[in-house]
């Protein structure tokens, strides 16, 4: 019942390099909710949902179902669930704190992405399976699951060149899952469209929390890392983040990342101006 | 307030070709439970847990605390800790039913591995903040979004050549949490180690679901896929799947991948047999 578990072991040199080129292309993904209608192939999309599928899941029990919409009637029709139920949301359910900390994101009810995007992928967990006898069997840790595979589809998505909204549409579950004919044991967690960032698309100018917020070490003074400045080669002019963030950026965590080499394209290469080299410090 | 995003198209040939490569590398991934005492040095661990911080999240909180515990006696008095609440776990809080899921992974509460392996990440979610002001500013979504983080952190993982355990210890958190220092508005969700399998490391024989299991397509007759059958290249003895098991994975979804030519070291090169050319049908 048990196998040999068969590994290829990279030289720490290998490992260290691939670690910070994952880091730096992940690092440039952004929630990007202004979509061009370019269509994205099938055979991609299924690439990137077998990619979601070698996700970790409690027990084993895979609780994911990716549904793949792509047709425009139905895309309209979700869109048009969605609008409704958000803007009850943003008027009646969400209170004022909450939509005043959504105000920075310039977000609305209206969520055009929904009809453009070529493609919506909407997530269900499956919250239980069936025995042979056709009892219910509990799928433990179901809704972690689902989001640690939906984790690893976000990753794909970004190494494919895609972009995606991770969005929780909230209120549209059960009308959703009408709409798609999904079974009562699945519940919808999450809707993500997938393409092409529109030509002329804007982010909100965010910044992300330096390492040392985000990682402590216990105890704090065991091992000291080597890696208190180092070089790093950055391009001008490819950041999603503005000037003046990069430059806070920088002070506690590593700059925008250059461009990963697979993502310098014949067609997106003559955009980037020559590498300049900084010295960074690390807390 | 909005800054232009900047983005790098790939060709189709470009997106297709690496969407196929990511699917190999983390259909790679497994869990392994026996784990070698190698050192990972820790600026590998800081590039993982970077890459985890550029998740998405509930209005950009980024609820996210991973806590890198590498000093033998802090694994020790954690690796106490779980052994005891596992125990209990087992023979009184989790049921036969559950008992019997789990006996196909060969678990026990005996867990050597969490003083063997060099690192521990204990991943806790903030499920809130504090405004100027010093009242509580709540966390939306803050489990689903760390649950996300966690999910491109274990892809990080496995694009590094290293292996880890998605572990959620059950009833552990308050100790765990007192162990680390860690404040009230914080709650552990999941423990994961990481470091290098040990030589004779085995996993449990088990099989994914094939993309028709997980991925629908509504309506199902919209825009036929044009992946109807493609060669794969995969080779033998390389796969973390037994043969039986190849075969019918092969049936249903794509045959274990061939190994990335990035892990591909020259050290793991010697043991991969010559390619063998497959046609796969996709449903
Ligand atoms: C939310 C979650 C909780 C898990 N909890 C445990 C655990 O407590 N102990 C353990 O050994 N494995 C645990 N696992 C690992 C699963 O058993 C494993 O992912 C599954 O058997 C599939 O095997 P694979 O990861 O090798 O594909 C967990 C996985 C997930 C996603
Ligand atoms: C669980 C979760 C729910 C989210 N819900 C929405 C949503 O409903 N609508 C939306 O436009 N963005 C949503 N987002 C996206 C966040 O606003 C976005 O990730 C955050 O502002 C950080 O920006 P970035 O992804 O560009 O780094 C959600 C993200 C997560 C992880």
């Amino acid at each position: 019942e048990h196998i040999p578990y068969i590994h290829e072991t990279l030289t720490l040199e290998e490992s260290r390099q691939r670690s910070l080129e994952f880091y730096n292309l992940m690092n440039r993904r952004r929630t990007v909710r202004f979509f061009s209608n370019k269509h994205v192939p099938m055979n991609i999309v299924e690439n990137l949902i077998l990619t979601a599928g070698t996700s970790p899941s409690g027990a084993h029990t895979q609780p994911w179902i990716y549904v793949v919409v792509s047709d425009p009637g139905v895309k309209a029709q979700i869109r048009q669930v969605i609008e409704e139920e958000e803007e009850i949301n943003y008027k009646k359910r969400m209170g004022k704190e909450w939509v005043a900390d959504l105000a920075k994101f310039r977000l609305s009810w209206e969520k055009p992405y929904l009809t453009i995007a070529p493609h919506l992928i909407l997530v269900f967990k499956e919250i239980y399976g069936f025995k042979a006898d056709g009892t219910r069997q509990t799928n433990y840790y179901n809704e972690l699951g689902v989001a640690i595979s939906a984790g690893i589809l976000l990753a794909a998505i970004q190494n494919a060149g895609l972009v995606t909204v991770t969005s929780t549409p909230l209120n549209c579950g059960p009308r959703l899952r009408a709409i798609l004919g999904r079974p009562a044991n699945e519940k919808l967690l999450m809707l993500l469209p997938l393409g092409y960032p529109a030509p002329d698309a804007t982010v909100p100018d965010l910044i992300r929390k330096p390492l040392n917020e985000i990682m402590i070490r216990k105890p704090s003074d065991y091992e000291q890392s080597g890696r208190i400045s180092e070089k790093i080669t950055i391009e001008n002019n490819t950041s999603n983040f503005s000037k003046e963030n990069s430059r806070q950026y920088a002070s506690g965590a590593p700059p925008p990342p250059p461009l990963p080499p697979a993502l310098q394209t014949p067609h997106g290469a003559a955009q980037i101006t020559a590498p300049k080299t900084f010295m960074v410090k690390y807390l």
